[in-house]
């Protein structure tokens, strides 16, 4: 049997990571020959979710070894392994929109509007009655958490409560006391340089032949995290000339208060564009954001419709 | 609640409406308020299966009515309602490749590389418990003996094995007999012109910027049917030339013998992309292709991959 890499986006979050070892489980349980693997070294907060569960990290890849591959937590070609273009896809999970993805031949794709792609496959494995070991189950939990925002992101749905109870039952772990820690560990910023910071959760969209660059970082403290203004405009500077993109958003999310202060920096007519879909003009590059902590719910349909 | 539509491509085949009809029986069953609805008028082998279950063919629309709906049996926006670009799809189930199909939100879809969409359905209704009323059964039986000419294409599963004896023991009917008998119907060229017969079961592709349409014609006697030859290519040139089409492939497939002969027209160009991917000249715009019966699995992507 051909042997199958699994891996979802890069710059992977923690459910990225752990999408990929979750179906990477199932498959192999279900008979076949993959291997999770990861896009990138781990963030604070995965580190945190590694460390807890005394795990080992994927191998790390930048491009694929396999001649077929499996996607988690991801479909668009900018966000996959660089020779993506060269490898088949055989099975996609997934929670994002379908965009820019295009296989020759007919695939296993299967992809739901929940708030984490650890749910769906919680789901898939409950429907093929495999177990899931206690281990397993605390990163599944983990991902869950980090997607939802502890349940509380706009993405979330009924199914993700019920699969992270249900985790968190297998896993023995109360999911509400070590969900705050694990999103508090993610928010250790002082550390890193804001080429860093904006990195760790970077996702770069097509819309309409313009490249934009969206980047999320959470905060407890968004005044203080703001405080680093001019470092993130230099990084944000950058990588958008290394990068050729039009338009770069930083978000920067107060996961206690759920809302969100954007940088935002781009060519004139991008930037209008993003004016205009959120209804103020930037000041000093800031966008106010109140009530906004999901990218994919609350801000790329919203600016795709006006791209 | 919202009623969504939801419906199979243009120049529909069996599977194309039964699918659409089992997954709004599910749906509803689900709680949803949803229609089955079709793209187009029933061809001579659908319109078989309906006189025989006594069943109603759905109501036929070219544009949606609805702001939400629902696709089977195919995702790419050439094959689907005129104003496609202009609903939100919610749920799409398919067996195809998924090639310029593009949604802002997240949604719910599921593909898998089975012989036909009703076999996915009788998966997912079995999953989701609800139990298939005999009528029903005997239409999905239809559908998948027509999307596997009775299992004997090569995109057959196994799943489509086991799903098609199950819904034909729901049905109380013998497949093999009911099969060849239904196949049979579909085969009754001679009451229709050429532009009836080419258009019954069209598709046109996009691939790297041409548009390539690809036709297939049912017979159970391949020479009988080519004495049609010059009328086809008439209906052929004056549906290119209304359609701006690069490439028009018809093919005309034996299904008691499972070989195909094809009539191929085109610009210079595609033609020569078509002779290099199945390795012969054409001798009076014939090719021969034995043991090809499927569209999708011996024709599309071989193509694909050279244009």
């Amino acid at each position: 049997m051909t042997k199958e890499l699994i891996f979802g986006h890069k710059n992977p979050d923690t459910d990225a990571i752990i999408a990929a070892i979750a179906y990477s489980y199932m498959m192999n349980e279900s008979g076949k020959d993959t291997e999770a693997v990861a896009l990138g070294e781990p963030n604070e907060e995965t580190k945190f979710v590694f460390n807890h569960f005394n795990y080992d990290y994927p191998r790390i890849i930048s491009s694929a070894d396999t001649k077929q591959v499996m996607l988690v937590d991801h479909n668009e070609p900018k966000q996959s392994v660089d020779n993506i273009s060269d490898v088949e896809i055989t099975n996609v999970i997934d929670h994002h929109r379908i965009a820019n993805f295009e296989t020759a031949n007919p695939l296993f794709y299967h992809a739901e509007p929940l708030g984490s792609t650890s749910t769906i496959i919680w789901k898939l494995m409950n429907q093929a009655r495999i177990e899931i070991p206690a281990t397993l189950a605390g990163l599944m939990m983990s991902a869950i958490i980090s997607d939802t925002l502890l349940l509380k992101s706009p993405t979330t749905t009924n199914e993700d409560e019920a699969a992270l109870k249900s985790l968190s039952k297998t896993a023995g772990l109360d999911y509400e006391s070590y969900g705050l820690e694990m999103l508090k560990a993610g928010t250790n910023l002082a550390s890193k340089s804001a080429k860093e910071l904006i990195e760790m959760d970077a996702k770069t969209f097509d819309m309409n032949n313009k490249s934009i660059r969206i980047d999320q970082i959470n905060t407890v403290d968004l005044d203080e995290t703001l405080q680093r203004k001019a470092e993130f405009e230099e990084a944000i500077k950058a990588e958008m000339s290394a990068e050729n993109e039009n338009l770069f958003i930083l978000l920067i999310t107060n996961i206690l208060t759920s809302d969100t202060k954007a940088i935002v920096l781009g060519d004139d007519e991008s930037v209008s564009v993003f004016e205009k879909t959120f209804d103020q003009k930037l000041v000093d590059n800031i966008a106010l954001l109140p009530g906004v902590v999901s990218r994919k719910k609350q801000v790329v349909p919203q600016l795709n419709a006006n791209f």
